[in-house]
Order: structure tokens, then sequence, then C-alpha cells
């Protein structure tokens, strides 16, 4: 993809610099940092402190905001949110998947019923009873197993395995090596070792969620797991079976949610963090770090630790600790200050006493 | 598969409700839950607050106990157990793999030897030395390294990759994505860099074992990493080299046993938990969610937190620290009177004390 | 591979062991512990202790330190270092990729290029551009993405994921299952949903750098996430976008650096560490395992706990935790005691004062 400075205005909905307007050459094929950009790249900048930045790099334009000091001889593309701006027109670089047709080495089930413009990469299995809605995009190496449904404008990237009936909405990205729809971790002791549970529920995907690098999404035992939509999953993540994950949901890397919890919309749950099952986390709530959750949250509240509590008590006990040493010390200090105390008042009191 | 009222009662050993012995012409073809199920599906209620949502439930019949109150108009399966009753007829709707023979996309060495009705699924790769026991089910897109042995009715899901010499048992269960004889991580420092350590031992599982979707179970530096017979993994679990993994155990999701540490038969350990390097871990010991286990752990016993201790310790120390905020400002106070009461005593005292 | 005695003694440096020395017929075809071993295979022992296990061993040679009690009947290669010298010897028997060639199944683009003596798995898929350095391995169901360059030597494993753009260095080994170059994990809320900002950079690894199963490197936004040379990392963890992992370091199994954080030279990052954002762990630092490092840590500290601090400093608070449950109580007995001490002084002043 090549751009020149004119349609790179017009995706940002503003003039041409004017010390650009006339008889310009630039070309652009990419976006890059200030530090790493060359001529034929796009950068931006949102502080006027990076003046000097800017002006040290190669990049052949800067995406700025309205107020940024002119820069001689620099290309500036001045815009309302550089930030914005500037990602809006990498967008227009993202590479394309690469993959395209149905590749020969490919094996689609006569079964499978595809849409218009699919593409299946290299060594992709796809079974019987498989629907792809249009412009679907199936990585190499992926599995789709039997009766998987995926909405138009999906795409699983390399070595993806989704399992026997489960459905993704629209615009869902799996990332390489995520499973979604295998078993869920049900058993029960029957005296002699733990006897499986069979797992006969599904998982239901709703539109516009990306699930990252080597995720688990365990079918329900019976029922759904369900992750609804617009919910942003990070790497490594567990999904344990018969949970419901609410709309707009981000959990971060190597978070996991064990079976039958629910995590409200558009809570946060940041990296590691482990929830237990069957606990409710609610609506907009923000977990932290590493916490345990063991009980429910309520809606809008900020916890952490292990069990987690609200944020604010943690800390303050946290900080509390940190006196701990100082404070051993000082109730020994006050026993003996109290003993002396005692000592000196027996002695006013005299033997009566 | 479509069973008939009949059937599902023979397979509970109970005898076809009253109400519905004559000339029923129910099927079913699935289990649900009483808030999913349609017509065709079984259901199970266990106590009897649940009558009301049996009623309102368009189950074909639903699994109950002996003493669950009559509703007119249901069909109540009455067993002696409702849910182990359920999950028995359940496990006769468990899909087939949905494979069978040996797909020709697969590759599979001259020299593998291959059991009786094994199936191997499309883009599987089996190399040379392999040999799979009866009955046993390989993933689509699976790769079995030299020399690996699986016994009968194993079953790997897609994309798992088993590497050379692993040996497993008879009916064992690998979820996909998971890595089985990877190497474990060994390294020396030579004085400019990290030189590796070969490893070269191996990893056998015994029969019965479960493994959760990108698990890793890493081979022995020497000898063998091995997991007992009858243990269940979760999801995500790292197991190391040259650990040793007794019968029954419990590894949750996301929890990792690090190199040469064991864990006794029938030991449960919770979600994200860490089990140091060379550390015992006794037979029947509950280990909490996300505890670090720095040192052995006896048989029986429940430990909790980083590091781990006594279950009982740890929750009292934790209740203790929600109590320090409070503490510190009355050993504050007692600071304070405990000066006036200096004062007061050198006032009674007089200059001469 | 088969070693006779001479070989063997020839690979230590050190001659024939006398007892040994005339007319031997030892082969040896492996190595292992004292326990395992069989005839053809060679051990170590390290300390006087052993030698009761050394002469009860049934292996066919076994290496120990100069200074170690002869013992009748067994063949003992001594050297200046038994380990060491022990690992020198296993590596000539490490099982080669068992990999050669470029397979038929195997997907390559006619727009790659292959170094010499490059072998390529079944069912593996390289795309166009792709660049691979003389003598490397692509392991059995691999993808490597459009422009993806490998330095000589690499060894990829099974089922690894390499995207477009990642370029590794000569001798990475990357185990199975890891997935280098994917999506960092950056999104904008845009007021109805979180907007995926598109993520243009890619992932540099150095010369040397090994990455365990399961692993997740991903792109950076821009510029470039970057992993050192000579870094290992074990199996589980997550690399996020536009990271920077020193030279050297080491990242244990199921640890995470979360986007934009960078670790020095040498440090060592612990099993389940979380490091957070835009955090910069210094050269040579130490992590205790599951610790969280919230801010930057001085280059050489050792740090522990969630939040991780100095781990001296958290090592004495879980100390004093531990006694803070007899605290409580002690304060509670002061406060009597001080509430007494003020009775009895009132009682000394009368009632005037």
């Amino acid at each position: 993809m090549l751009f020149d400075l004119a349609e790179i205005c017009r995706m940002l909905q503003v003039s041409v610099p004017p010390s650009h307007a006339v008889a310009d050459s630039l070309k652009f094929d990419g976006v890059s940092t200030l530090e790493l950009a060359g001529e034929t790249q796009l950068c931006f900048a949102e502080r006027t402190e990076q003046a000097q930045a800017v002006r040290g790099s190669r990049a052949g334009a800067v995406i700025v905001p309205e107020d940024f000091p002119e820069l001689e001889g620099c290309c500036l593309i001045r815009v309302p949110n550089a930030r914005q701006g500037f990602f809006r027109v990498a967008a227009h670089f993202s590479p394309a998947s690469g993959i395209s047709g149905i590749h020969a080495s490919a094996v689609v089930d006569d079964g499978a019923g595809l849409g218009a413009d699919v593409a299946v990469g290299a060594c992709a299995v796809i079974s019987a009873g498989v629907t792809l809605g249009d412009r679907c995009v199936v990585g190499p190496g992926c599995y789709l197993g039997p009766g998987v449904v995926l909405g138009a404008d999906c795409l699983l990237e390399a070595n993806v395995s989704i399992l026997r009936e489960s459905v993704l909405g629209a615009r869902c990205i799996v990332h390489a090596g995520s499973v979604i729809g295998s078993d869920g971790f049900g058993f029960a002791w029957d005296g002699s070792g733990h006897r499986k549970i069979p797992q006969l529920g599904r998982v239901v995907i709703e539109d516009d969620v990306d699930i990252g690098c080597n995720c688990c999404v365990d079918r329900a035992t019976l029922g759904e797991t369900r992750i609804r939509r617009g919910t942003k999953i990070d790497n490594l993540v567990q999904v344990a079976h018969n949970t419901d994950i609410g709309e707009h949901v981000i959990l971060v890397s190597q978070s996991g949610v064990a079976g039958s919890s629910s995590v409200g919309t558009g809570a946060v749950i940041a990296g590691q963090v482990a929830i237990s099952d069957h606990v409710n986390v609610g609506a907009g709530a923000r977990v932290g770090g590493q916490s345990g959750v063991t009980k429910d949250v309520p809606a809008g509240a900020t916890v952490f630790g292990t069990p987690a509590r609200a944020m604010r008590d943690t800390l303050r006990e946290l900080a509390a600790l940190a006196q701990l040493p100082t404070l051993l010390k000082d109730v020994k200090r006050q026993s003996r200050e109290i003993e002396a105390l005692r000592e000196r008042l027996a002695r006013l009191e005299g033997p009566e006493s």
C-alpha cells in the first residue's frame, strides 16, 4: 500500500499542509515511531516537548496537534487529536492476512458451508457442518470441528482449534494457538477414581470479540459458556465452562475465570487475576493485577489482593504492614514502660497497697 | 443418537414412570438445563425448591430424586441420585470424536505401529517408531514424535504435540494445543552465556490421565517426568522436568509444578498455584488458589498463601492484618497515655525522684 | 549413536581408566541416572556418599570426581568436574531433530529463501518472503508468516506459529506451540466499544534465545518488541508488545511482562511473576516467584511480593505478620494495664487532681 500526502490528509479530513501543498511527491508505505521512521513513513507527536525529536526524525511526515510549534523543513499534519488521527491512518497500512482463496492443502469437508470470499490457509481443516460467514479468514493449521459456526468477517490466526458446535459472531478475531470449545474441567469421585462428567454444552461468542494467543475457552457442561459482544481477551487467558463474560469486558494476560462465574459489562480484569468458581464480578468492576477473587464483587467496585477486597482497604493494610516491624518494637518498648510505671507506682503506693 | 424413554430408564435401572408407561412416543436426542432444554432433551433437578422450574421447563423428561413432588403433566424419572443418574445418561449422548479411519492428508510413517480401529485426523503427523494402542484417536494437526507410545483408547484433541519417546498409558485424554515431552528448562552459566543442559529423559503418563488445553509437560533431564494414573490436569498448567505427579491428583488451571518436585496421591492443587522446585507436596494435601509452595507440605495438610503455610495460620494472619490499621492508632494512643501517666507520676513523685 | 569407552574418555579429555584400558568392549548408547541406567548407559556421581549407589547401579560406566573412592568392579571415569563432564558427554547422545529435507506435505512458498541443509517437517507452512538460514529445522505443523527471517541453525519444534515479519537470530530454539509476532493487546474506547489499535511493529529476537512451549511474544504497536541475545524463556510465558528483554535474561514459567516494560541484562524473573506495563527492571535484578512488579526495580536489586519491594523488607514484614495475632492480644492487655495504672494513679492523686 502506497499513499501520497493528499490521500493521508483526506483520511484525516484536514487540508494538505501549506508548506507541502504544491507539487508534493511524498509517498508513504507505513507508520513508525519518531526514532525508527524512514522517509516513507508517518509518525505522530502529541506534546510540544517532542519538537526536538520531530526535528531529528527522518519521518516523511508527522501528525501533530493543531497548536504544535511550526518546524522549518518538517512536514507537519495538524489535526485535533494526533494519536487518534495517527491510528486512523495506520489502520490503512495494516497488512492483509496474506491468505486468499482456499489453499490446495486445506481439508474442507464437502458438508461445510462457506460464505463469499472466504479464505482458508494451508493445512487448515474444516469439518462437516461448519458454517463460515462471508469474508472469514481461517489461518494455516487451524482446526474447525463439526458444526462450528463463524459470523461474517472473522479472522482466525494460525493453529487455532475451534471445537464442535462452538459459535462465533461477526468480526471476531482469535489469535494463534487458542482453543475454543474444549471440555470443561468436571469430574466426580466415584470411590476409586475421578470420573469424567460429560461436557455436553457449547461455547457462544458474540460479535466483535477478540481472543489472544494460546487462550482456552471451555464448553459448558450443559447449556452455554458465553462471551458477550465487544469483549477483548489477552494472551494465555483461561475461561472455564459455564462462565458468562459480559459485554466490552477486558481480560488481561494470564488471568483466569473459573467455572460458572460471571463478569459484568465493562469490567476490567488485570493480568494474572484468578476469579474463583461461582462468583459474580459486577458491571464496571475493576480487579487489580494478581488478585484472587473469592466472592462477589459489587458493580463499579475496585478490588485488589488475595483474597480480593476493596482496593482502598488492601492498600491501607499494605501501608500498615510496612509499619508493622517498627510497631512490634514499639509495643515491646511500651511493655517495658508500663512495667516501669507499675514499679514506680508501687513504690509510691508503699507496701500496704 | 436417539433414545426412547424405555431406553433411558433402562440406563438408570428404574422402571418407566407410570404416567408415561403406556404408548409413550418420547424420543430424546440430548441433555440440557431446565432453562434451555427443548422437548427432546432430558434434564435433572435435585431439590424440591426446583419444582417450579421443572414445571416451567420444556424438557421432555426430568430426572429427579425419589422423594421429589409429583407434578401434573411432567415426565419425572425417579432415581436414588438424580445428578449421578443424569450424567450416566448424558454420557450416552456424548458425541463421538467425529474422526474415523486414517485421513488421506495425515502423514503416518511406515515405521509406526497402529492398533486396531485407530483414527488419525487430517494433517496429523505420526513419526517413525510410534506405537498407537487399539482405538486411539489422534486429532487433526497433532504431531507425534519418534518413539511415542500411546496405550489403548487414548484421545488426542486437535493440534497436540507429543514429542519423542513420551509414553502414555491407556484411556488418556490430551486436549487441544498441549505439548508433552518438550525439553526441561535447564541451563548452566558458562561464564559468557546460559549453556543448555541436554534434556535426555522422557515423559511417562500412566493410565486414565486427562490433560487440559495448552498445557506443557516437560521431559526429564535424565530419567523420567511421571504423571501417575487417574490424575486430572486442567488448562494452561505447567509440569516441569523430573516432577512426579501422584495418582488421582487434581491440578487446576494455570498452576505450575517446578523441576524435580513431587505431588502425592490425591492432592488437590488449586488454580494459579506455583510449586517451587525440589519440593514435596504430601498425599491428600490441599493447596489453596494462587499459593506459592516453597517447602514441603505434609500429607493431608491444607496450605495457603505465598509462601504457603497452614491455611489456618494464613487466615488468622489475614484477619489480624485487617485490624492492623486500627491497631497502629491504638498503639499511638497508648504511647500518649503512657507519656501522660509518666508525667502525672513524676509530679506525684516530686523533684527528688 | 554408539560410542566406546575410548571415545567417551576422549570427549572428556582424560585417559581410559586403568582397570578398563585393555581389550575393553563397552559400548554406550545413552546416559541416565544411577537408579535407572542399564549396562549401555553412562551416569555421574558427585559426592563420596553416592559410592553405595554407584556400586548398586547397572550403569556401564560412571563419571566421578578425581577424589572419588575406588570401587571394585566399577568402571569409574575420573574428571575434574563430574557434572559438567557428564553433560558434555550427554550432549553427544542428544537425538537429532528427526527431521531432514523438505517433507512432501510441507507447503513452502516459491518466494521463500531457504539456506543450505534446511529441514522442514510435515504439514509445515512457509509463506512468501520467508528467509531461513543454513541448517534451520522447522518442525511439523509450524507456520511462518510472510517476511519472517530466521538466522542459521534455528530449531522450531512442532506447531510453532511465527507471524509476519518477525526476525530471529542464529541458534534460536522455539519450543512447541509458541506464538511469536501476534498482535499486541491495544485498544482505545471510542464511546461505544473497544476499538483495536493497529499493531504495526514487529518482533526481533537476537541470537541464542530459547523460548519454551506455548509462549506468546507480541509484536510492537510501532517499532519493535525485542528479546536480546542469550535470553532463555520457560513455558507459558507472556512477553507483551514493545517490551525490551535484555541479554541473558531468565524468564521462568508462567511469568509475564506487560507492554512497553524492559528487563535488564542478566535479570532473573521467577515463575508466575507479573511485571506491569511501562516498568523497568534493572540489570542483574532478581524477582522472586509470584511477585507483582509495579514500579522500577534498581539494577542488582532482589525484590519480592505483590506489589514487589526489597526482598528483605517483604520477608521482615512477613515475619512480623506471623507475630501479629499475638501482638493484637498484647496490645489489648496493655490497654487494660494502662487503664489499671491510670486508676491507681488517680487514687494516689486524690480527688483534687
